[in-house]
């Protein structure tokens, strides 16, 4: 059975993780660290895994790590993966990486948006995640570097029709609503409760570092570049990603044919669920699960496309899309510790 | 002193209306009357007003209105104002109404959206009452279409620049959020706790009745037709309104022009708000406030205009603006029993 | 295989069995029915099921139903559970009923705070299901007489130091906390979102219902006639269930004599988890689980036994237990289709 | 007119200071301290009140504050205000302490619980600031020490029946819950949105400092020692406190006696709400206010009083008390400054 390390298990993304992989029926946990909380007992920061999860976190130590542990997610800050993950593929291991520092193809976009670069060597080799479109690409990857969620929530839906030329690239608009889980665990004003009950709002407006991500994959898909407007929200709830995309159609497009082209895509793979009817994606429909639905409608007095997704965050957003990418590479189904059964509320 | 009755009092709408108009030292509030609650006191029904508004719910009757009111707010489901408004108007009462029944100036359009209108000869002499746009209209008029929430937090921030010919008219899109208090008291399953918490969505996508009020008004502030793309969603939490609006600019501008655009339409209005810093506008920051607060940012990369307002749906949003058009009628200064200081958190 | 079915499978304690059951490995969800519903996709109902139960709500119909199913849940407001389990016991099905109906053996004390009782003939042999205390009983039963959520919160914590006669019987208070979706899914001013939200609130205080189903199991218990004081509250929440307990010990007691007294009773339950640290339970620690955690503090100065326990009112307060109940009638492992990994937030 | 100064105005509490008396009519705001945000806009850090605070927060220096401030607030940490009140006091200030360290008699009680007292000569001079119990003593006071939010709902309903002799002293169980805004506005894991949400539990249970401090008020009101069982519980909302108590009546009472003990106290108090009916009092209803809203229910099954009092803790259980203190000081009506109205919901 594989062994799996989390590095950083105890952010909400690496709890995540751990939560998925304890569950796992393919893989064996056998490692958890964590810089504030090395010597204590998960289930002591998680008191819901009590009884479920008996592993005790610890310092990183590459060695330790590397001796127990065959595939290793780094759910890290930006920055740190990239001092740590060169060396876990020399020896060998395959990683998971939940920070930035592996998305990009191009390393003058990410230093552009975040840091200097110390292991642009392994960027021509690394998978960008989005399990849905670089499933082949994945089968082989040796290092993932796993979607954020914003990316996530607007490449899903955006991809299908971008890629078969019914949109219009230089109109596309994308505002995406995401829960307070998205900011982390670190103690911070803006993420207090009263500061974030009953309050709405934009932030960082036109300048999210998950933007040039979007565009890169994009203009990949497109073949051609492609420049979107990303307009991150805050929402009062914890968990879940709401994404609305405004396009305009490049020529004269049905909903048969917006249909057509999202199952074309879509209908076999089992984490992406095409609305059936009219009602519009829902976060709490997709709530602790590794589904992204997706619904659209055309705005044909504007001559639009209302393209909607949702996710949740700290699973397609994060762990679960993270995980199934652990699938794919591994030669198992990619849905294996991922069909918990939603809750209907 | 001016003698106040609320036809609906019970609603969230009526409800707030009747604080507003509790705390207002300029006139007297002097009837309630409700459906449901006919015979019950008041604070019985929303027990926060105890001993504060000493108030019995009555049935609507029309003489005992009008011997005991000379301004009427009907805060009632449309259909309803039409049967009613004509009488009072001809009684020599003045009338705000806060349903969409006098919005309209074209009756064609309130039909193809509503229902047959039967009041259609008031419709030409009904004011919008938008109060920044029409203060001076709504001045000497007798009855007052109040505009919906939604319009608000649209036309406040997109009709200076529009007017001014800074935004190309066919590339409009309006993505709004709103508070649940917007749905109304009546009980729904769509707005029951356990379906709005951790639930975030969008509704009637391009098929908001909002969206041909919007569409009315922005045309003739234009002097154009004007058409917008307009998707409300939902967001959980009581009140509060945000509007994020993207236009393309008619040509090249900077943040300075739009600023002065804003200034020039508002640096008087004492309820409008331009953020002074690059903060995006946040509903907390207007919850229980008569303030709309508009911010902008211009997406260079892009050449788009992102403009955002955030209002309480319930008070900027209906009941304050109501009152803020009492007062513009009847001569008061417009902050009249609106100026409660907003809560820090 | 045993074949399952559902009455009453659109409320939130039904849908809280289907997504159970549909994750089951030992039974199949065979049959749901619906008044509101029959003819539609459970998915229509709750899109969070999507591509997951596919199944249709039907009518009730006794012979198709039992046709297809060999235990039933009744998920129905009481009264309606009378009417129909009785044929359902004569055709020899195992009924788990989530209503009041069968919970007393005093079909008196059912007909003082319910209705007159239907089939008084079925409560001697019913079994509460209280799983933990009553687990040998219900090894045999065929008629399962679910707890109320608010009696398992109050009766698991409590049971074991009253029996052990460590606590003066007549000093009990059950001060307790609940969701709202203890309300149930039908529309209802006071579970409407704007209601609910920063609204916190006792009720019915001191003439529960469920007061006498507690008072009914702690006398049998105790051995002798014991009344509590019970008053419940509403938190604004979705799920979870957190009751607080104040005793006076019967004679000189410590802590360890408490834990001794707690794990004698509950090692080796596997949903019972009796904290281990001095960290009150927390409803956000067992959201989604069917465990039970339980803390307790003496608060000597006093001389009172604060006991805590928390759940998740539709799963070990309904639904969860409901299949418990029928793992332990089944003769399966009482936790299979019950140990989803708890989420960490 | 009176000079008013906020020293600490940027915490919750002193923040809500600083929107009373923004809006208080017969006093004026000059001097805002912070130490975190000295040199700042005030309404730089709380948006909400733009265009309506225009002050700068400055650091704390104590002449430059005499030469402005007639009367002081100090919303500070406990301990801190030790430090400077002393001298403040000498300059011939009016003080208004919200923290715990002028609320003790006893020097010793309270530094069993906090600090070593370092200006124990004030206590006995200084007065509890429970402005309707220690109405007349307020009115030459020089010093307040102004109460904790859980004592003020714990005193206002247990006082009347206590001092009256209708309840057993030894049999008093206080069972609090609270907002989240009573931690404060520093950030913390425990107060941060996704830690809160779906989550309620107890914490420092009957361990908490807010219990000594009710007890040495029990105690000088009842004439006797008095101890009581206090636990707080967390709330997932942001303002608002319910406490819920139990006690058993000393004899054989009825509700009229119950009821005319709380007239006797408050029939002529603006900001106790005696509920006169069943309904239990509820935070939503005193949300934004200085009310305190009670109720109360015999068990008489068990001989039990059940009392419940609802209060918005950053008002009527800090700031707002704070100035209905200041303003009997000033030989101001009581309620100058706090009669906003509520907000229905």
């Amino acid at each position: 059975m594989t062994r799996v390390g989390v590095i950083g298990a105890t952010g909400y993304a690496g709890a995540e993780l751990v939560r998925i992989l304890a569950g796992h029926s393919e893989v064996e946990l056998t490692v958890l660290t964590s810089r504030n909380y090395a010597g204590e007992k998960f289930e002591a920061i998680y008191p819901a895994l009590a009884g479920v999860v008996d592993l005790t976190c610890e310092e990183y130590n590459i060695d330790r790590l590397c001796d127990r542990a065959d595939v290793i997610f780094t759910a890290l800050p930006h920055k740190l993966p990239m001092a740590i993950v060169p060396e876990l593929i020399q020896r060998g291991k395959r990683v998971v990486d939940l920070s930035a520092d592996f998305r990009f193809q191009d390393p003058l976009t990410y230093e552009a948006h975040y840091e200097p670069h110390t292991a642009k060597e392994l960027l021509s080799g690394a998978v960008y995640g989005l399990s849905e479109v670089y499933f082949e690409d994945i089968k082989s990857a040796t290092l993932i570097g796993n979607p954020g969620c914003y990316p996530t929530s607007v490449l899903l839906p955006l991809i299908p029709p971008l890629k078969k030329g019914l949109l219009d690239h230089r109109t596309i608009i994308a505002d995406s609503k995401s829960g307070v889980s998205g900011a982390g665990r670190s103690p911070s004003l803006t993420t207090l409760f009263c500061e974030v009950t009953e309050s709405f709002k934009a932030y960082k407006v036109a300048e999210h570092r998950h933007n040039p991500e979007m565009e890169e994959v994009l203009s990949r898909e497109a073949g051609q570049e492609v420049n979107i407007t990303f307009i991150p929200h805050l929402i009062p709830m914890s968990r879940g990603m709401l994404t609305t995309i405004y396009a305009t159609p490049a020529g004269k497009i049905g909903p048969e044919e917006i249909r057509q082209c999202f199952d074309d895509c879509y209908e076999k793979r089992p984490f992406v669920r095409l609305r059936q009817d009219t009602k519009p994606p829902d976060t709490l429909h997709v709530r602790g699960t590794n589904f992204c639905d997706i619904g659209f409608k055309l705005d044909e007095r504007n001559n639009r496309l209302v393209l909607m997704a949702a996710i949740d965050n700290l699973v397609k957003g994060a762990a679960g899309q993270a995980v199934q990418n652990m699938n794919i590479m591994l030669g198992l189904d990619e849905t294996v510790g991922l069909l918990n059964t939603p809750y209907p509320i």
